[in-house]
């Protein structure tokens, strides 16, 4: 489906923007069911934090009217939403009261092997590390070279997402996905606040797992307590939840909250 | 002057750059005086080697000749290039066989007030940190929110620039300079191994330095090392070198070995 710059349909873009030369911009792909733009209160609310942290100059209504029109347009999809702090001259320094720039554009339905979801997956040992940056941690920014490297560093079938650690060794996150781990019960996810993006399947899962009485942790992972899980998996909003087989020498099967929150995240990309 | 993509006029880009999705991709900003492209080997040199650290497909005998003939046109002024891993789709997996993209882009020369060559610059003192990636340290790739935000920290004319420390608090460089200090006759810059960038004019200075018998080092810089010097100096390949006069409660005089490197800068700026 045609792209839309700024509401107009447009398949370019000014070489000055800031996206372009800085990667100064912020970034949703949203799942698109039946022209519905799915968790899209939860997109808005990170783009909006985002948006806020980076201070741009954003009118988030009409950014959602025209998120909405598109998505019904699109019909069944993935739409990706680009925010940038639009054009500028040479140099680091922004005019704040320079309009974000709105860029929309619509994939069709991710085409994932149906076994990830019903088998489970392999995570790919990534050696590249995520840097610490608190002032960027969370947000779904533009600056994705790390990701760029890590998801070069493994090809072909046998790895369907690769795990990334940070600079001091702790899980954080898959390379497109967040993880969890079940221990005992309790449902663990990383603390995101050094780095990471806090994905928004992520959130709702915490949300809905709260809701029904499990016990959730967001906090520091180490390699040991990954390998000592009693399930694992990895989720986001394209593709909902994926279990965890296996990572390095660790082994897991797929557990009973695994499947449990892959059919409520299966339901809400259905909806 | 109109911008080149690929070898042609253009002033837009397509919607699937990687440099706009992820920052995929590097710049180099160059002088040019008389149409001749200022330390052009240097810049060429930093160029290939990001383009081999990130696995771009790029042809440098074509970037390089069509770089000297935009500089040719624009004459007198900065050309900015950019080499993005090109067009993809959704995901971070590159087709390894995707060439790079090339973008010229002209602007006047740069109009720095007079005085901060002349008199000196003081620093603001940037709170954001550089975080430490040992994978992208020194290249002048197009992830740069950590130059955005800090630029963002001050406004107005008291400060030309802001000096920048990494998550560990080492002393590392300015928002778009590097920076040298000399002391006890010893010319000291950054270790660029763990973040920042490794600026064309520090290696030129560096090399310059070295040919008079100057000794020099590489190295970790405190804070405390920075109180202490006897001359500090921030440098790029645009302006030169600025003396530094003052950055917190710290006071430095203009010194006589920044004096020296300040007219090589200027004389190979004006070649």
């Amino acid at each position: 489906m045609e792209s839309w710059v700024d509401g107009q349909p447009a398949d370019v873009l000014s070489l000055k923007d800031r996206g372009l030369a800085y990667g100064d911009g912020l970034f949703e792909t949203i799942a698109v069911h039946g022209g519905t733009p799915v968790l899209l209160e939860r997109h808005l609310q990170r783009l909006e934090a985002g948006c806020r942290r980076l201070a741009f100059n954003v009118d988030m209504r009409v950014l959602s009217a025209e998120l909405i029109a598109y998505a019904q347009n699109l019909d069944n999809g993935v739409l990706k939403l680009i925010v940038t702090r639009g054009d500028s001259l040479r140099g680091y320094a922004a005019d704040p009261s320079t309009p974000a720039r709105r860029i929309l554009q619509g994939s069709p339905p991710a085409a994932y092997p149906a076994i990830h979801a019903k088998q489970g997956v392999r995570l790919f040992p990534c050696t590249v590390r995520l840097s610490e940056q608190p002032l960027l941690a969370g947000l779904k920014h533009l600056n994705r070279l790390e990701q760029v490297l890590a998801r070069a560093e493994w090809s072909g079938i046998e790895y369907a997402e690769g795990l990334m650690l940070d600079t001091s060794g702790r899980v954080i996150e898959g390379v497109f996905s967040n993880l969890f781990l079940v221990h005992d019960g309790v449902l663990l996810t990383a603390d995101l606040s050094r780095c990471g993006v806090a994905g928004v399947m992520r959130a709702e899962l915490l949300f809905q797992a709260k809701s029904q009485g499990i016990a959730t942790q967001i906090t520091d992972i180490s390699l040991e307590q990954l390998h000592q899980a009693d399930e694992v998996f990895v989720c986001n909003s394209v593709y909902g939840v994926w279990p965890v087989l296996g990572y390095g020498s660790a082994r897991w099967s797929v557990g009973p909250l695994t499947r449990k929150l892959q059919t409520l995240a299966r339901t809400l990309l259905d909806a």
